[in-house]
C-alpha cells in the first residue's frame, strides 16, 4: 500500500515549471503537484473538470471573462470545456486532480505537454 | 460557474465533528471538508478509494496493521476495501474527495452516517 504524501517534500524534489508530477492515485484519477511560474497556455478539457488547490504562493486562473485569484488553501474547479490559462508572477505550488490520461495542455497540445511522470 | 473555495473560511462556518460538508464537485466526485476530533468508526469503502488531505491539526488514520499520521499538507489515499478508522486527539481539519453518494461511514453505517450537506 502507498505511504502518505508530504506535498512540500514532493515539491522540493524537482525543478521546472508547468510540468506536473504524479504523487498518487484516487481510483482512476491522478493526484499531481506542479510548480507554476509565468503564463501557461490557453486550453480546455472537453471531457473533464480540472481541480486546482494552491499549496503555496499565488496562482491566477485566467478565464475568458474573469480571473480567479487563488492563495494558499484556496481551490477552484474549472468546469469541463471552459477555456483557462493559469499564470503566476512568482512561483506557486499547486495540487492538481484530474483523470489519469488527461493532458496538462488539454485540447491545445504543443511543447508544454507533459508526460505523467511519477515521483 | 462556481467561485473559488477558501478552505479555512468554509471550515470556520460550521461546528460539529465527523460531519463532512460538501464544498464543491469534480465531475462525479464530491469535495468536502470535515472537522475531526476523537475517534470515528472502523469502516471500509468496497467500491472506492478514499482521499484525505490534512489542512490543519493532526489526523491519525488507523489501519488494521499500522497507523498513518498526517499533519498539515500531508495526504493519504485509503485503498478501496481497506478498513480504516480516523482519529484526532485535538481537532483536525481535513479535505476529503470521494465519489458522490459515498457514505462517510462506508460499510459500517450507524449513527455517524452523514448526509451530503453542501455549504
Amino acid at each position: 500500500m502507498e505511504d502518505k504524501v508530504n506535498l512540500a517534500a514532493k515539491l522540493a524534489s524537482f525543478d521546472g515549471h508547468f510540468s506536473p508530477k504524479v504523487v498518487g492515485e484516487l481510483n482512476d484519477y491522478k493526484i499531481a503537484v506542479v510548480k507554476a511560474k509565468g503564463e501557461f497556455v490557453w486550453h480546455s478539457h472537453p471531457d473533464t473538470d480540472d481541480f486546482f488547490l494552491v499549496v503555496a504562493g499565488r496562482l491566477t486562473i485566467q478565464l475568458r471573462d474573469r480571473d480567479v485569484e487563488l492563495g494558499p488553501g484556496e481551490l477552484f474547479v474549472v468546469p469541463r470545456g471552459v477555456e483557462h490559462c493559469p499564470k503566476a508572477d512568482e512561483e506557486a505550488h499547486v495540487l492538481l486532480i484530474e483523470p489519469l490520461g488527461t493532458p496538462n495542455t488539454g485540447d491545445a497540445g504543443g511543447d508544454l505537454t507533459a508526460s505523467e511522470e511519477r515521483i
